[in-house]
């Protein structure tokens, strides 16, 4: 009696109620993915989140890709403009209108500002069509809307691991599609290359799933990495030769550090006039670039006018509000702001992402060189006690409980080896993070003595694309041991509780 | 090579791109809706909308229901309560905060409101829990994800005709269910009665359709009735008995007029201690009662906890901006306000109806006598040619180009009869709906002119539930003449221009 949705898509389960309906649920483990560690490092820090007075043994947050250090900037500009509100006297004019705005095409200020924002966050090499764009709620929405205009159920979207947890639910749970993992590897970096491409296209053929797309994250989550020029050649000329879509991810755009060249697609179709430009879609937010993930503001830009207009029509389930929509055209569109905006958020995220490097690299612990990004793709390896992800999920226990760090274990991002872990450093102050690189030190002081102590050699492994990691212990009792506050009792573990 | 999408719901259509992909699209006819009249009407206004003094010649908007009556109350609260907005002097301490707020539990001060403001347009007889408000982006994100909670493709809701045709893309285009009408008759006032209620269930039986639940909008959209007592009693037990769910979509709950009583399905279940609230679903927004369509806050209140959980997984596909979560959480905290308003709101809603009637009846011109909403369900059955819907699109054609109007033709409503409109009055001001009454007036009056000259008996039909209709005209030629601007050359219908 399972729908046919269930028949079609086995990443959705149904439950038969007690009154004999059913309802249609997602399978937490496959589709939403709620039940990951990446999830459950969240429970556990709202359950006892880190409070430098109130709550200082509580868990600092490390699994939130947000940039909280440019709200300053925001504050400062939201009271010199006035007119951007419609709750001010001098805005207050436009509170009728703006209120009962609801087209879908969105207010044409709001699209012209985000392209000439977009253009920005790309080095302003190219232009962007504002009616090109299409809103949605948040890059949440826009991808899954992507996919509904693209594929069917059953079909599937090709997507280089380690990736963003969540895309397992915003691609796949309603929309029905698989998402068909491209396995990097980190022996040259975790690049894409042609050859996993072509394996991964092949064994979904072989599997029957009818390819519609690859969908890549540039610059990455979870690897801070961005494409450069050949690679992201490459992969328009595959996905062009083989007739399918290419979608781009590009919400972390203005995240690069120092000198890194962040490429957008859009950039590189320019340099191949022979690419077919209906087959190119970018999904974009200003959540990321912008700090203002409440607001819900998600993009699609596609080439393709038949998507922009099935993709707008859908927008209708996830529209912006037009008062966040009034906000940010009179935001973006104040270009010397974004201008000062965007160069003081460069300074000051390459400044944080030089203190957790300096730290990390201080305790010998390795990490991906990567240009971008809000967070550290750090390398503990060494510290499993074997090459699974059963040890993995047991040292984010230990980093989670008695770290009492949430960072988000590699497993969860469908990393193909064990013992990588995404770190987050932009959501915090200063003072927040000199905690948590204190208490990666205790941990690693703890391990080392311990190591000591049993007169064990270090096993060192150091590749050219990591710094070195000092760290290698293999002792299976460390993890039990009540390490970083050996007097308290250890709180039963997030892990164990109920999925709400 | 059609996905299973297209093999489950035939109102799905594909089309094959020139690079050989298939997009999944609607098929506007069946699923969006979007060439029915009701639509159609929209952009015959928006490319040439009235305005009095630049466009005194333009069609005016009467097929929006939106009450734009009550701007100036909120433009009022917003400027005596700058702390409301984060882009004042006295709100922006909170602008970091929230900007970055994104649980899909929505801020707490948000639900607790909206729930007090439900109460409150029901009349404070019971409670709402804040607990079991889900938010969604308007009550278009709200029907779909209801829709997605508790159906599979293919499965189907009974919903009474006429119904709003905005249901039609929002309940079935991505979610493959099916509407099965349950025809309701003018005899009675087009009432829900439980013999067509059994027999639109027989017959998806028959169909093989698995019926999952049934979807009532009470006050109604199109016919502004509310439900009384004892037809909301036996809905209730009907979908009880049957073990669906019932889905109550309220939108419309403060827009009752003068002593006409709306009462909630959450009032009435209180009197049934046997009802199983496991199937009792509310579907709302502030987009109707509080004015504010723009700012797209929809609102699921479930009393089945498995559907709140899910749905509020689901709405990370469309969430309220934080931004308008936290004005919306301010206003409706004030109480005091809120009375002051829903009491002002009624008094003018009454008196635009009260205009719109008076002036209808003058002209003795028949419609259905409702108790609520924002529109009037007007008889011009006796206007047609013939007892069909291609007449209706006839006259309507000759309201939307010729007299200037853009009403919104029952059949676009899924209406089972003939010659019924739905007028909009409270999107416009005072001196608009007179300008449209004299449109009328000059309309009618043309007819009675041609009418009597050509000596025809006029044919009375006159309903208890109907003011007097004194036009009854079967000349085919009149919708030919132009008789409103007979010196102007009529434009091409917008009707044949592409659906973009």
């Amino acid at each position: 009696m399972l729908g046919t949705f269930a028949e079609t898509c086995d990443n959705v389960t149904y439950s038969r109620s007690k009154i004999g309906i059913y309802y249609r649920e997602s399978s937490p483990a496959t589709v939403t993915g709620e039940n990951l560690a990446y999830f459950d490092g969240w429970k556990a820090y709202e359950e006892n989140p880190f409070h430098p007075i109130d709550r200082p043994d509580g868990v600092i947050q490390m699994g939130l890709a947000e940039n909280q250090l440019c709200g300053d900037l925001m504050r400062k500009w939201v009271l010199e403009h006035q007119e951007a509100s419609i709750c001010t006297e001098e805005g207050v004019n436009k509170f009728s209108d703006i209120a009962i705005f609801q087209d879908y095409h969105g207010l044409p200020e709001f699209r012209q500002a985000v392209a000439k924002f977009m253009e920005k966050t790309r080095n302003n090499k190219f232009k962007f069509d504002p009616d090109q764009i299409v809103m949605s709620g948040g890059a949440t929405g826009a991808h899954e809307t992507v996919s509904f205009c693209l594929a069917n159920p059953g079909d599937g979207f090709l997507v280089p691991t380690p990736y963003y947890p969540g895309l397992d639910r915003d691609l796949r749970w309603r929309t029905g599609v698989n998402l068909l993992p491209v396995t990097c590897h980190s022996s040259n970096g975790f690049k894409n290359t042609v050859a996993a491409l072509e394996a991964a296209y092949e064994n979904a053929h072989e599997a029957n799933i009818l390819v519609k797309g690859l969908l890549i994250t540039n610059p990455s989550n979870p690897l801070s990495t961005v494409l450069d020029r050949d690679c992201l050649k490459s992969l328009i000329n595959f996905t062009n030769d083989k007739g399918i879509h290419l979608i781009a991810d590009e919400i972390y755009a203005a995240t690069t550090l120092g000198q890194s060249e962040f490429i957008s697609v859009a950039e590189m179709i320019e340099e191949i006039p022979e690419c077919n430009r209906d087959l190119i879609h970018i999904v974009y937010s200003l959540s990321k670039d912008m700090g203002l993930p409440g607001l819900r503001v998600g993009i699609i830009y596609s080439y393709n006018n038949q998507v922009v207009n099935i993709a707008r029509k859908m927008s209708s389930f996830g529209l912006v509000s037009s008062q966040t929509q009034h906000l940010i055209a009179n935001m973006l569109s104040d270009e010397d702001f974004v201008d000062q905006f965007l160069s003081e958020r460069k300074l000051r995220l390459a400044a944080r992402h030089a203190e957790l490097r300096t730290g990390l690299d201080g305790l010998g612990i390795g990490w991906l060189k990567a240009g971008a990004g809000f967070f550290i793709w750090m390398d503990l390896r060494n510290l499993l006690k074997t090459a699974t992800f059963d040890s993995e999920t047991e040292l984010w226990r230990v980093i989670i409980q008695k770290v009492k760090l949430n960072v988000s274990p590699g497993g969860s991002c469908h990393c193909h080896e064990p013992g990588w872990f995404r770190v987050c450093f932009a959501n915090m102050d200063h003072q927040t993070m000199e905690t948590a690189l204190e208490r990666i030190k205790i941990f690693t002081s703890q391990l080392e003595e311990e190591s000591l102590n049993r007169t064990k050699p270090m096993a060192k492994k150091k590749k050219c694309w990591q710094s070195s990691l000092r760290l290698s212990f293999k002792d299976t009792r460390r993890f039990e041991d009540g390490f970083f506050s050996p007097q308290s009792p250890v709180s039963p573990s997030p892990l164990l509780r109920a999925h709400t």
